[in-house]
């Protein structure tokens, strides 16, 4: 009931809006009778590349990831397209656990370079996913697209506090490599950039380890770099209603080319590990609003236990603060507002400092970032006192269309088209 | 027989010299009757962390690596020697899985900062090994180590093209951190840099996955990131004479303090992924001496088959050309001279010139540099035909103490006894 409540909200749905919604659904039932959760039933093995959705956002998030971005380098918009068509051709094979091309390193001739790098030879599938995102400078008038562009994908406002580096934020394209052996997801990424080679060229590109979140109610809750259980409130696949309220973009949403796809926003947060590691642990707990061991939120027992945000202590002051992570953060107090989170944590060595340079890299998916990621990071990044350990230097905002219907379809299709 | 002619070229032993082995290892047989193997029998167990030598050297290699390099911040010996202590109780445990302290996150009270950063709080021991070693640098005046420096660390020599970043090379202490789960790995080198606080600091550290040599014939031998087996003629664990002729340090060697040690070269190698990605797969193939699929030498059928270094092809010239990799670092070319290896591969991101910033993390132990790394090295670094696709920007040199005899020794003991 409260579900339904915040999609309305949300989403400004009243019983028309909701009609549509239905309407819309049973326009695309054809293709796919429910949402398809194609997932991998060992690590080894491979995830599906087709569906109503991209493999890889309520697919049950593997432990590895490499993410990167690309700039266009070709101003012409056929050779874009012919990538597109190149690179969701490698990518069919690679979820396989195939060589990138079918003139590879096995077999190939000596006078030509390979079709594939061949790093990964003789590793499973691993549950890699590749899941495509166009940034909002795609929508520039290099290529014709500034029509296309969903009001949806809006470019982020800046946040109190963050300090983003511009080399590591933004990019005409992403892609999202997720795997359970980290030589496959890196191995993805590497051929598609060998690929697209004269097209276009790595801008940044992310690894990340420990998921830090769960994508299915299967999966334990995973624990960030600052120890706490992460995501205890994800979306996940199984939440099949809340998905098509908050997740996948809706026909009436607009546009067409986007029905069925997501938004993503990444954001790199560093984690300030060492002062972090000097504080109490009843500090600690209490900027996030939970038990530490148990994740379980403060006053309750276990960690899936609902938050108690009335609930005062023995001094008369509330037992989740004012301004703890999981009060500032909950759907309860942003109006219904949910994410998909499937981030990972990071190391990237040290800073030169004589500190980690470590922190999380976050995913996070939805139907509209205008109103689920953006409103709630305004508010963390104004009022959460997590902010004195953390900083934001990094983020992407990425369109994500739907998923591949058939061989015959290509990343980006209905928009190209 | 050849073992034995390479070990007596190697270390100058003629007759007397092989009996004085035989006597060193008469005088430590009390302790261990063979050298000792303990190795986790699945991925999430324990590795031991007591032995004649230290685990995490012949320990068949994990998958993922965190390496750090550690400046030592104070100038008080005994706070160098209390460190030693605290960082081995917290080993031992980190090593079986358990929390850093016995203080820690569960358990811990609200006013004091916890003993355990968190992360790996349910997690499995995984395997993890930590293995300490002692940079040249320690060995000044500080700590009144001058005189006990080996006359094996000595300071490697430069290397013809190597561009050395003088920030992520050499430092006081090392700790190697191999498990099956990065998480694993990260959370153990995090905490012995908080347990090290206002002691050391985090000089440099790196990520690594893919593990890029085995170290035991139990293990398929990997590929590196230019899609190659790599460590296919690698010492390994069951080569137990040979790892008493070319791994561990004796007692003749000296000082007293590292036998049973061994001595460990780092070396950063970036590898130009983009450019070797387009060079043609016969030339990839006459640069590595082998092929690239199956990873036999040139005219031969299978890996493991020993290359035929005098084979000419029908042109006359050498099968395995004089500049190949395999040619030039082969211990039958280099008077017998062995490694073990356990590197792995990193890819840090990219590098703002649309580049992945990739390559191997190179891992070496022997029982001396001077006869071993820094020949085999300085003959590859002059004519390697590899060398157009690499470059080594971090070095690392680290006398790698025996292992802990029982729960009251700690790393160093001999050396600041």
């Amino acid at each position: 009931m409260s579900d339904r409540m915040s999609r309305r909200k949300l989403f400004g749905l009243g019983a028309a809006g909701a009609a549509a919604v239905g309407a819309g659904a049973v326009a695309t039932r054809a293709l796919v009778e429910e949402p398809t959760v194609a997932h991998a039933a060992s690590i080894s093995d491979p995830v599906s590349f087709y569906g109503e959705h991209q493999a890889g956002i309520v697919t049950p998030a593997q432990d590895r990831l490499h993410f990167v971005s690309f700039d266009v380098t070709t101003d012409k918009r056929a050779e874009l397209v012919e990538l597109m068509q190149e690179w969701t051709a490698a990518a069919a094979r690679l979820v396989q656990g195939k060589e990138a091309g079918t003139f590879g390193t096995v077999g190939g001739v000596p006078e030509a370079a390979p079709d594939d790098t061949g790093e990964a030879l003789g590793l499973p599938a691993s549950g890699l996913t590749l899941t495509i995102g166009f940034g909002p400078s795609l929508f520039d008038d290099r290529f014709g697209l500034a029509g296309k562009r969903p009001a949806a994908l809006a470019d982020l406002p800046k946040f109190p506090g963050e300090q983003l580096i511009p080399e590591i934020s933004g990019g005409d394209i992403c892609v999202q490599a997720c795997a359970h052996d980290p030589q496959v997801a890196v191995h993805a990424i590497r051929n598609l950039a060998r690929i697209g080679f004269g097209k276009v060229s790595v801008r940044w590109s992310q690894l990340g380890f420990g998921r830090t979140s769960s994508t299915s109610r299967a999966q334990a809750t995973p624990r960030n770099l600052m120890g706490f259980k992460d995501g205890t409130n994800n979306l996940k696949l199984e939440d099949v209603e809340l998905l098509r309220q908050q997740l996948w973009v809706g026909a009436q949403d607009g546009p067409a080319w986007m029905t069925g796809g997501s938004y993503m926003v990444t954001r790199k947060i560093r984690m300030m590990v060492e002062t972090w590691d000097r504080t109490s642990l009843g500090e600690q707990e209490a900027i996030f609003g939970r038990d530490k061991g148990v994740g379980a939120p403060m006053g309750k027992k276990a960690e899936f236990d609902t938050p108690d945000f009335a609930a005062k202590g023995g001094d008369g002051l509330p037992l989740i603060k004012n301004d703890a992570h999981v009060r500032l953060a909950h759907p309860t107090t942003n109006g219904g507002a949910r994410l998909l989170r499937r981030g990972y944590n990071f190391v990237d060595g040290s800073d030169g400092l004589g500190r980690l340079d470590a922190g999380l890299f976050f995913i996070a998916y939805q139907r509209d970032p205008r109103k689920q990621f953006v409103p709630v990071q305004m508010r963390l990044a104004k009022t959460d006192s997590l902010n004195e350990y953390i900083k934001h230097i990094s983020s992407g905002l990425w369109a994500c269309p739907p998923g591949m219907r058939d061989a015959g379809d290509y990343w980006g299709r209905a928009l190209f088209a």
